[in-house]
């Protein structure tokens, strides 16, 4: 009998979980349990269990995954884009392709939190600053934020901060993306901002900011000097959207006087995907640097006294200033970032203002194509979009299509068409011949049309300043040395693809390459947010399978794939309870009650919805302590909107009265809002839609293989019971305007409509791979992981708040604070040790201070998780000593942790230690050891002292 | 007016070409020459430059480049294949595609001549050479062979060292793949073996040595244990061709007695690409193994006593046996090797046991469905294959065609069929239909049918022993443990994708991105060799262009792209200059003059070609001493063949008598045959078809951008003038048997119709992508890098053989023989330390010993050719020391290079220099030093105690 297709289809499943099944045997007799499934109810309460397995599609096989998402792409049509509007066609240098975005040690990397271990990707987006801030010609700009329209939400919310107005009107000028605006909207609404929407020819209102687009979205180019002096001087903040290809050529915002420019790195070589991810960028003046939102790159220097780089003020970031927090931003673009950076070193500065130089003069050629095939342009300035009326619009719409050519739409008998750097003669004289056929007129002979003189910006307009004049734009020439530029950053750093991360909270899984094969797949990769409907019918499907799947598996009634960040999910959660509130008389819910244990995103996120925040204890065993909600609930009254809760909880533990505590919410009249970071720990298992919760964001780039990319992409898809469903965030449709089924609705929350679209086949994929057995399997395995090491760690390291039958859930938490106590010894200490055994750090102080949180997922095998256990015994050893005075308490293997191979192999050597001791403690081999390229970094330092662009190249001098 | 066509199809010229164009101004004002013009008219000789410029398209970009290819490949069909011979479907591990076949850590590394710098590869390797012995159950196994019919072929002249029997007959089993069997009547005829093929159920005649198939080509099993016993007892050698897959169920050839095993790894993972590159592989008895050819991987020890491998016996190879070698193989396919040996690391022996008894029980249950169908099975034994009869021929056909399904049809009525790992039901239940249609039996539910009880193969073929016992084969479950392995091996070498790597006569450029993204589309991948010709049109015409451009590039008349490495061009060359002379009745013409520095295949393919070898002897300007050559000339008489001459000489000189010397042969009768190596120093300036040669094969894994892979795959065209055109390699038509063209030409040298068709693309790609003037400027910028290298090391090390106006070709030779004399410092010291400095070594010893051969290529940039020629000054500077007495001579900085990170971090420091001396000399930057992996390995060590499989782990314990 033939087996073929059972055993090809398994086979998947026990590629993503690490620990083979005799393996698993091991582990439970080590922890003491019978079986994974005795393990699994001593964990999990059995009242919120699923009572039967998901209703999911088996597990497939590789190839057939594959081919099926293969048939589920070739339903998305490739047309040939004109449509612009933030989005265009690019051409991602072929080297950068493969190195960057299909390469493991670039996409599996983490967020670089340990900078010792990320020196090659902070190096990457160190260039990714100084390419924004140069060519904004503003002074600082930041590590990329999530696309142009969330981008421009931060600038209105940044202005609001530092202008001197106290107007709460934001102005929008109408030259914006509509996508832009709508995004803005949304922000506004909650933080009670008036957006006031014009052309801002005519005057300028009362306002504390305004945003302006530059290039206008439908191609005029206006000089904006006289009107940002104007608004400076009514006290506003004058913020502008920009496109970074145009500024290569024309005049830079901070050369005009704008304080902020936002925008997207998208056409620096990022494929379209549907509209993202893309890397949205901002850049702002030097004054407003310590309130900028997102991430940021900054040069300090390492315990030997040489630049290293690391991630600088953090403290403004939303783990730290919680309810404070004036953004959400966590997830970046990281990736996107990168390679965005890298398009720029590659084609250096002559190559991006020749690429722009070029879409210039296409632009200028279709003009003059458009005039003589009997069309009349609109605009009388442009960098590459020209605005069109016709009166031949059906014969156009019929003769595009059947060209395969898609344009921007705008009314009956107006459209306008983007250039971009893809464009060739022999584009222009397909368009030609369409737009001839059409109107009736003469055909055009293009390369005729083309022989005049070389055309140029106009000089009110032209950029005279130089470009990207650091030296790292104009050092790397050939494809070889670009190849191993990216090698040798590459190397630097440590990603999942050389060891296990286990941070807590971050699920760093295998990110198969089955998963990630689709996402460069033209037919996903080059499709346009704003094609046609009947272009995209892949992509629907695709959303609408992967919705389904993630319905079945949450228990939730509907789910919207926009947010694209967990973040953004959040937001896009609580915009809902406060719209389903609204609807129902109940406006003044504005409260949420958050537990003391919460990601600080959660507080951030409450208070961008327009919501204030309550935090509710936990009790000493890290659960909410049920009382205290109790009394913030009565205390609240009828002002209760909801209350956030994580589950299983950042302590890492099933929370037994999870059920009590929904229905005491309930009760209140309040929503349950549960964050979805940990729902590693429930696929399968059980369902929060249906165990109490009303609305969760996922994190697909935790539970569902999209890998972290450094720091991003995220996707944050927020589910929702069915009562909160008609509040989930607006669709833009094929204009970037909402949706006829949006009335009533929050605004979208992302520029595109469905986020960052072309990763979602990794989740579809997993899914597929999975199956309802699988995906059940790898939870189990992964709290079998987690509950192995807090076993073997716990002789060593007291194991912080354990649920039921003192097991953990997905994660445990250590406690270093003894350890501090008796010796001095930080958690930070044995963080840098980590990486001298080979290791990114756990999750440090989080969500308790002097703690360090290690979740394995279910993908580590079991010699991985024991090399782990191994290391951290190790270091317990080497404590110990300090504990005992053997080892000196300051000049010691751990505080002087990492050690990078210079100081090992100096000439001298002072430490009390043997070097020996330092370089390969317990069972690491000499062979193969990951050397830090830098020795600890002062964070402290890069802070008082802060450089947030490549600094000039004698730093790097001895 | 738009430039955009022209601009960016210039760019990749650039990105090929190292130096910018202000570095070349740079380097041409180092080394005194006016401009690139004046500097080439330096070098090489008026009377042979070309007249005109290529006649080659102009500059294509990448998208351009890429977009056509694309056009050429989907003119390929995408069928179902079922056509078996020696090539199967397989389903390549995703994991493995990408960071193997996609990773320029792994196919931009050479040949492991330099261990240190190769653990990875030379373990990946071992594991290869573990896998061919245990599943052949033999002794030994080599490191790959070109195909399975060139295997065959070395077999048969294996056996024949090796035999009692003096005859000099080969039986060849009818039951082998056909065109095995043509390749090896090829290589008889040149060695004057008789070859006779027959059935061997009918007796065995009197002969040296046997071949056998197993299982057949067309299915059948047979029991091989008595005719092996009967055919050793009568003197003659038994080899077997067979399958791995097979053997993971079947008794091993082993384990019946057979003496050899040959056969193609191609089923492991490796896509089917019209034929290859595949791995072929050899494994005999322990008593053949110092006269087995092809390369070896052993076990040997380091300076430090640690298990080290490298290429073990190098002494058997033909750079140091030449005309006395019995072998021409150098080249291996590696990268192939390397998939291959993954696929069974990845699968593991259950894994692959599981894989093999999938196709066995599918080939059982298809034939149920052939029966039940109404089709007469032929075979009564089977692993994958059944030989089918049927009266519904025309039907069937038509059938087959219309569901794009291929079979191997035999001749009017039967036709066979073979099953592989991608095989599932529903394929079969295609197949049904189709079957069923045909021949109007009743439909059949293959699910129905496959319902049946589990089958085994019968016992008597069974395998009863286990198979890759090895724990590699067991290590490894997950993904994430198979990605960690394969980045932790590429990791221990250097490859293009860190440093240069400057070896002369190897020409090792960049291996750009664009050309490599084409091999792995379906359209090239998944092309079975043996397809009609109606589905392969696209190979066609990218066969047809690639050897038009070839013979444009060359002068050349025409070209085969068959030959499968530099050397089997090589042997199709001097086979085509034999049939000539034989064809004009000067049969007797059979001695071949080569010059004392040529490449160490030459005279061994004339060897295998039936010639004999004298030597002529080189002036002390390393060119022909025309004197001698007029001597042997007369000597030879009547008897003279050919000159094999390598130009520009491999002492990296244009020889000024070139044309001369042509025409001495050519006036004696003789014909000229061009080695081609060195055709870097020539494209677009010189046509070697146009200046006096009759015949050249090319390396297209040199000149032509073909990845070295580590050490293979190559690709050797032989290109001809017209005269002769008629004696090229035959082709082998839709069967496998020579078409009809080839009457009188000699029979094929590969066992695919296009040898490694599937990596031309890359070819054919960086021709269309430079055009003509970005080849000539490559050319001249290689000169210009080799010269510049000369004129900045020359102060330091004397360059041995300069042509005219003192300037060397594309590589020079640094002399190193007075360093030695005068302290003792080795070449191998020099090489060693370079490891130090973060490069691999340039060629030692070649061709002449005690020397470098130094070879930049025109990819390289100044900063790295600057980076080297510094490191090799301070490299200078080290000797100097120990040359003064001040540093020791047995205990320096060189003799115990290269320096691990063990030995610099050692708690003890015995030296009598400094440990940073020893880390960081010159500017070798700590940040991103190479470390090797092991320090020197002794080879010597290696060799007396031969260890070619996997060590027990123990034997990597310290």
């Amino acid at each position: 009998m033939l087996h073929t297709h059972e055993a090809a289809s398994q086979e998947f499943v026990g590629r993503h979980i690490g620990p083979s099944e005799a393996e698993q045997a091991e582990m439970l007799s080590v922890i003491g349990a019978e079986s994974l499934d005795e393990l699994i109810n001593e964990i999990v309460p059995s009242r919120i269990r699923n009572a039967a397995p998901l209703a999911l599609d088996g597990p497939r096989s590789e190839a057939d995954m594959l081919a099926s998402l293969r048939a589920i792409a070739q339903k998305n049509a490739l047309y040939r884009n004109y449509i612009g509007q933030g989005y265009y066609g690019t051409l991602t240098p072929n080297v950068i392709l493969r190195n960057i975005l299909e390469n493991p040690a670039w996409y599996t990397a983490y967020t670089p939190y340990q900078p010792e271990i990320s020196q090659g990707r902070l190096e990457a987006l160190l260039n990714f600053q100084t390419m924004v801030a140069d060519l904004t010609a503003l002074d600082i700009a930041n590590a990329s934020l999530l696309d142009e329209g969330t981008a421009a939400a931060e600038a209105m919310t940044l202005a609001r901060r530092s202008a001197k107005s106290k107007s709460d009107v934001f102005f929008v000028s109408s030259h914006c993306h509509p996508q832009t605006i709508e995004v803005v909207k949304t922000r506004a609404e909650g933080l009670g901002i008036k957006v006031q929407v014009a052309d801002e020819a005519e005057g300028l209102p009362e306002c504390f900011g305004v945003l302006l687009q530059y290039p206008h979205s439908l191609g005029g180019v206006s000089d904006y000097t006289q009107l940002t002096a104007d608004a400076h001087a009514a006290g506003a903040v004058v913020a502008v959207a920009t496109d970074l290809l145009a500024l290569a050529i024309m005049k830079a915002p901070g050369e005009w006087g704008a304080d902020i420019a936002v925008g997207s790195a998208q056409r620096f070589g990022v494929p379209l995907g549907f509209g993202g991810p893309h890397a949205g960028f901002m850049a702002c003046r030097d004054a407003f640097k310590r309130t900028m939102p997102g991430r940021l790159v900054g040069v300090s220097k390492d315990a030997q006294g040489k630049p290293a780089m690391r991630l600088a003020l953090q403290t403004r970031e939303q783990h730290i200033r919680r309810e404070k927090a004036t953004s959400n931003i966590c997830t970046a673009q990281v990736l996107l970032a990168v390679m965005a950076s890298m398009f720029a070193v590659y084609h250096g500065a002559k190559g991006v203002r020749r690429i722009a130089q070029r879409v210039y003069v296409t632009t200028t050629l279709l003009r003059s194509l458009l005039q003589s095939a009997g069309y009349q342009v609109q605009n009388e300035s442009w960098f590459d979009t020209l605005r069109v009326q016709t009166t031949h619009a059906e014969a156009l719409r019929r003769e595009l299509d059947a060209a395969k050519i898609n344009v921007r739409w705008l009314s009956g008998n107006e459209f306008a068409l983007s250039m971009d750097e893809t464009v060739t003669l022999a584009d222009l004289q397909n368009l030609a011949d369409v737009l001839t056929r059409a109107s009736g007129a003469a055909t055009i002979d293009v390369a005729a049309l083309n022989a005049g003189e070389d055309t140029f910006v106009p000089v009110t307009l032209a950029r005279q300043s130089a470009i990207l004049s650091h030296p790292i734009f104009s050092s790397i020439h050939s494809e070889t040395d670009m190849l191993r530029y990216l090698r040798g950053l590459a190397d630097k750093d440590l990603a999942l693809d050389r060891s296990m991360i286990p941070l807590g909270s971050c699920t760093m899984k295998l990110n198969a390459t089955a998963e990630m094969i689709p996402i460069t797949w033209p037919e996903f990769a080059h499709i346009h947010p704003f094609a046609p409907s009947a272009q995209t019918t892949g992509y629907a499907e695709l959303v609408e399978r992967l919705s389904a799947a993630l319905c079945e598996i949450t228990g939730y009634d509907s789910v919207s794939l926009q947010p694209n960040s967990g973040a953004q999910g959040e937001y896009a959660g609580l915009l809902a309870i406060r719209a389903y509130h609204q609807a129902n008389g109940q406006g003044q819910r504005n409260v949420c009650l958050i537990p003391a244990s919460a990601h600080g995103t959660n507080p951030a996120s409450a208070n961008l919805a327009g919501m204030s925040v309550t935090v509710v204890a936990s009790d000493s065993n890290g659960n909410v302590d049920v009382e205290d909600l109790k009394r913030k609930i009565e205390q609240t009254g009828d002002r209760l909107a909801a209350l956030m809760i994580t589950y299983p909880s950042t302590h890492g533990v099933f929370e037994e009265a999870i059920v009590q505590i929904c229905d005491l919410v309930h009760e209140a009249g309040g929503q349950v809002y549960l964050d979805g970071a940990n729902m590693n720990a429930m696929v399968g298992l059980a369902k929060p839609g249906q165990f109490g919760s009303d609305v969760s964001h996922l994190n697909l780039h935790k539970t569902f293989c999209i890998p972290h990319g450094g720091g991003g992409p995220g996707v944050g898809p927020v589910a929702v019971r069915a009562h909160l469903t008609p509040y989930l965030p607006g669709v833009l449709n094929e204009k970037g305007a909402p949706d006829a089924a949006a009335n009533g609705r929050p605004g979208p929350v992302s520029s595109a409509p469905f986020g960052s679209a072309s990763i979602l086949p990794i989740s579809y994929a997993y899914i597929a791979l999975m199956g309802a057995s699988g995906l059940q399997r790898a939870t189990e395995v992964a709290l079998l992981n987690a509950n192995y090491i807090a076993t073997r760690l716990a002789p060593h390291y007291p194991v912080l708040y354990s649920g039921r039958n003192g097991r953990v859930a997905h994660e445990c938490i250590l406690d270093l604070r003894p350890i501090k106590d008796a010796c001095g010894i930080t958690v930070d200490d044995v963080a840098k040790r980590l990486v001298d055994y080979g290791f990114h750090a756990p999750t440090m102080s989080f969500p308790v201070a002097g703690t360090l949180m290690v979740e394995p997922t279910e993908s580590e095998s079991l010699k991985e998780l024991d090399r782990f256990v191994e290391a951290m015994i190790a270091i317990r050893r080497e404590i110990a000593q300090v504990e005992a005075g053997t080892a000196d308490a300051k000049d010691n293997v751990l505080t002087n942790a990492p050690h990078t191979a210079q100081m090992l192999t100096a000439d001298e050597w002072t430490h009390p230690y043997a070097r020996s001791a330092a370089a390969y403690p317990g069972h690491v081999s000499p062979v193969g050891k990951y050397w830090p390229p830098v020795a600890r970094v002062d964070n402290a330092f890069g802070d008082r002292n802060l450089v947030c662009s490549c600094p000039p190249l004698e730093a790097y001098m001895d």
